[in-house]
């Protein structure tokens, strides 16, 4: 299993906006193949910042069947204009620890 | 809960030497009042970058439990002098999501 992660920089002024979309949008993440689970946190010193967490049985599942999939035209549309500048996303494997409480 | 997030900026020379601090190190947290579980993750994109995540009761158990314990100390010990330059640390409450599965 691998990790997404991305700090979100989301426009502070539309984050509940925001919000309401990401919980329409989390389900198209949810109904794809390798996905293991996601988690969208913010941030506590910075309003408008996330961190999106989401978990993969691997980087192209990710990459190759989200990213080419028609859910991430939707996902694209729904989230991707709340953000400012675009964010990066990087992918991470287990060195130490792993054990992830749930919320 | 929250979550305590810091991006680890190792220094690439050092990592097999800092990955070996961090497992020693990470009995410590993990034996600290409202600890919930952690996870080093090492970034696939680029070398000597880590994101460590540690799931807290609170805040509070973060900063003043933790990081004005003895055990802290040991951990600066072992870990800050890998870290170049030295890490923001932040602090998250859940938005959306919250299934966070084991590695």
């Amino acid at each position: 299993m691998i990790l997404e992660a991305a700090v979100l920089p989301v426009i502070p002024a539309r984050v509940a906006e925001f919000e309401a979309a990401f919980a329409e949008a989390q389900t198209l993440i949810a109904g794809m193949p390798g996905y293991r689970g996601h988690e969208l946190q913010r941030c506590l010193e910075t309003p408008g910042r996330y961190l999106l967490l989401v978990r993969w049985d691997s980087v192209a599942d990710h990459e190759e069947g989200f990213r080419r999939s028609p859910a991430y035209q939707e996902w694209k549309r729904l989230l991707h204009h709340f953000y400012q500048p675009f964010p990066l996303v990087e992918h991470f494997t287990l060195a130490c620890g792993g054990f992830a409480a749930n919320a």
